[in-house]
């Protein structure tokens, strides 16, 4: 069966995913692209999956929804329309590893996907996003993180409350004023960096609970990098050793 | 006086300057926000300013011209308005420095914006920029830039024979199945790297005219790096020997 109405109460289920309050309540989201679903497969959050008419389904235990063009681009939230959406089960918990990249209000949808797509790439295992910042769920985000989202540890909280419960963790902030030049930093077993907003930076409240401050050497025409370079850069650093 | 129509020849030329072919025959572009002309004005390409109505013009020598409230909402890019919009020369020539950053292809604005900072940041003194890429007038790329568009060199043309006059340049291909580990790659007097487009990476033409080849080692589970942040890496990585 070809679903061929918006009316239908699976595609309405869909559509109201977009919604946070609603997402929160049902403890799924929903992505879009076969590469990003595929991930999401491998990582066993798949629940189900929406497959436009005349496509397959490629996992075979994962309930399928087939669905006209019509309806498939009235979903879609790009200027193209996806041949497949997956609802998945939300990832965020409170697990954390070892490497960790810390969020303090980050904003741009593209930054958060991007740092999360580098902290795998460069083997940090633990992303912590304060509750202030652009949600994980946003599909700007999702798409950015390439489906590396569904590779890493992802904790939303209160920051305040959570850094006090690192206190085996070396944290560093980033300060472009004082600091340890990033090439001289000390790499520990747990260790944390903290990143802060686009324009004001780490939050006080975080700030005062970094133990050392990191900068990036560059030139004095440059005020600052972009905060998705600026957490890449240190990844690497650490991965670098 | 203050123009409070948005039918005055002024502004029906400011906004015509949104239109590529308008810019490019006026050989004029504009931009918004203090922070972004305070960069044009130092670098003297600041031609007028285009102020809102009760806001001073910070620059005496500089033409002005004060705009209503309205006004200025009708011509603003963004949700929130500005009360800065500054007009200025084309800055793309074809001075080429020691130090070359190449982009092939390059489609995401921010991703534009984001490696002309770096490139400042991490003194690279020139981005040259395929034709097929996307406009460095573009808003979104202006603003991603932090005003050090004006603090470099920026060259727009056809790759393929712009290349070619670079032979005495150590040309840097970035390519994830062969190539050098960027922690290992030899810094010359006259350098330059080339970055791919987001997708489908450099172009065969310009792959077949690179010296040497780099990668950036990363986890498996991740296959690339962002466009932005993996050319934001490389010139880190030249920068900090």
């Amino acid at each position: 069966m070809v679903i061929t109405s918006v009316k239908n109460e699976r595609i309405k289920e869909l559509v109201k995913l977009k919604d946070k309050k609603y997402r929160d309540k049902m403890g799924l989201f929903f992505i879009e692209g076969l590469d990003i679903i595929d991930e999401a497969y491998k990582s066993g959050v798949l629940k189900y999956i929406y497959v436009l008419d005349g496509y397959d389904n490629p996992y075979g235990d994962i309930p399928c929804i087939y669905v006209s063009y019509d309806v498939m681009k009235k979903i879609s939230d790009m200027e193209s329309i996806s041949e497949y959406y997956g609802v998945c089960e939300k990832i965020d918990n409170d697990k954390v590893g070892d490497r960790v990249i810390i969020l303090d209000g980050i904003q741009d949808p593209g930054n958060l996907g991007t740092i999360i797509r580098s902290a795998v790439a460069f083997n940090f295992d633990t992303v912590v996003i304060s509750k202030n910042s652009v949600s994980i769920y946003n599909p700007k985000v999702l798409r950015s993180t390439k489906g590396m989202i569904f590779n890493i540890n992802i904790v939303v909280c209160e920051l305040d409350n959570f850094i006090d419960k690192m206190d085996d963790y070396l944290i560093y902030g980033t300060d472009v004023v004082s600091g340890i030049d990033v090439r001289e930093m000390e790499v520990s077993k747990k260790m944390a960096i903290v990143i802060g907003n686009e324009g004001s930076g780490i939050s006080k409240e975080v700030h005062d609970k970094c133990d050392k401050f990191l900068y990036i050497d560059m030139n004095d025409k440059c005020e600052s990098l972009n905060a998705g370079v600026a957490a890449s850069i240190i990844m690497y650093e650490v991965n670098r050793r």
